[in-house]
């Protein structure tokens, strides 16, 4: 059984702290305004007036607050107290703030493990939730099975960023998703199919829709979007044009799929219209990685 | 058996040929311009000189061609031999376009069946296509076999615009899904991560948040969002908000987001931010139907 602080008593931190009391940990508490540690005191947590206090307390601190600039402020509160120390932070950010993170924490003589939490607080310990970790790898092994008992935990490389950047990755296509489902739903809902029934046929369809996308990456990963003789860009450009013509006579707004239509226009305009639609993949990555 | 005539031998008219003569059909052939009907014809399919000779062969007529401008001619080189005959019309259009198709065959003293056909040439005849009927049940229950023979068949109803509603539906999904999945591997390919190791944590996660999907159905519904303490549409806002401003800080184009960003954000500027984000759904949906 590991000490453990928790910093951040959010939904989320809450969730992360009782999880640990539940597996039996000694855990230490800390939040910025007072008054959420009742529940969880009660079932056996320590409750410190500082953020230094709890770091001093404890093997590793995991910090969960609203965002970067709370745990950059939170840091700022326990920093001479962490040299020696390992830091898990599971604040919500972006790749560069979780480096600058990362740097400062180097700095300060303590490991620095940065997580991306892929689950809401009441999935925290279920089969369900998915954390993802990079950064100090000595960290994320020593605390591994500790760390697991909160989620499916994934360590991702040395680079603090990573857990960040495959966090956003896999919330962005799950946007995409939803947009899609929306859409679609909007679509059969302006004739009164109610979206549950349609879902019937849209669920298996987009599984097998799901089986596209090897090909797809593999066409990215070598940036050669081949020959498509079938379904290429161009047919697919003509089809998703009479959808959105469609979207517009049935009263729906197009607003969701509009930038796809343009992506495609613009991709099959520059002459790649026999290719396959990964092409449009081109038009949105970081130019200086390659592309069209 | 049947006597099937199939007008129009583009890439998806020679599949559906190609598939009833292997199922030991009668197969009569007629396209605009001659000259496509060589390999059909060799495998014991008949060619005919026009239309209306092909029409009256048959006991059902299947029409595929590249849009309803060229159905709408094909069935006026056609009209004459129409009455008392089936149609079968798999060309790709919009409700309206059915409806219309629909109408002006019925005027003509014949069924009509519109279909959608969720599947490339290719696909024809295997466990993958998927093509979506509706218009006349007499038809579709007459030779629901024969066209089974072609993909997987479901009837949709009376109204000859539901086939092409439902398959611009399941489209406008896929679309979405593909637009998530481009974003995603443009914000890792931002990193060097290659889209095809990116895929095995995306793929396992896409399948779980089609998950939420239903719970979705059901709130579009009932038209009531819920309240979400969890993970409500405030709280998402501000994170698609995080996944943009990273994924620019990355150098990586927004824009297959950007409209779900701002659905989100007037969403919540109208007071709903503590419901789910099935309520964005209200914003895009047939304004007649409902919505706040």
């Amino acid at each position: 059984m590991a000490n453990i602080s928790v910093l951040g008593l959010g939904a989320m931190g809450q969730a992360l702290a009782a999880r640990f009391l539940q597996q039996g940990h000694s855990v230490t508490l800390w939040n910025r305004t007072p008054g959420k540690a009742g529940s969880l005191v009660a079932k056996g947590a320590r409750e410190c007036s500082s953020a230094a206090d709890a770091v001093v307390s404890s093997d590793v601190t995991v910090i969960c607050v609203l965002d970067y600039a709370a745990s950059n402020s939170v840091l700022d509160g326990a920093a001479s107290a962490l040299a020696g120390r390992a830091v898990v932070n599971l604040t919500n950010g972006t790749p560069a703030q979780a480096r600058a993170v990362a740097e400062r924490v180097a700095s300060l003589s303590a490991a620095y493990l940065d997580g991306g939490i892929m689950a809401t607080p009441p999935m925290i310990g279920s089969d369900h939730a998915l954390i993802l970790y990079s950064g100090s790898k000595a960290t994320f092994d020593a605390h591994v099975r500790t760390l697991e008992a909160l989620g499916a935990a994934t360590y991702l490389g040395a680079d603090a960023g990573l857990a960040s950047l495959h966090d956003l990755a896999l919330l962005s296509g799950m946007y995409g998703l939803f947009a899609g489902f929306f859409h679609a739903s909007a679509l059969v809902d302006s004739e009164g199919i109610r979206a549950s029934e349609f879902l019937k046929l849209l669920g298996p369809w987009m599984t097998a829709m799901m089986g596209e996308l090897p090909g797809y990456a593999e066409k990215i990963d070598s940036g050669r979007h081949g020959v498509n003789v079938v379904s290429n860009l161009a047919m697919q450009t003509a089809s998703l044009q009479n959808i959105l013509t469609a979207t517009r006579e049935q009263g729906v707004a197009t607003y969701l799929l509009d930038p796809m239509l343009e992506l495609f226009r613009k991709r099959d305009g520059a002459g790649h219209g026999n290719e396959d639609i990964s092409g449009v993949f081109e038009l949105i990555r970081l130019k200086s990685r390659g592309g069209s």
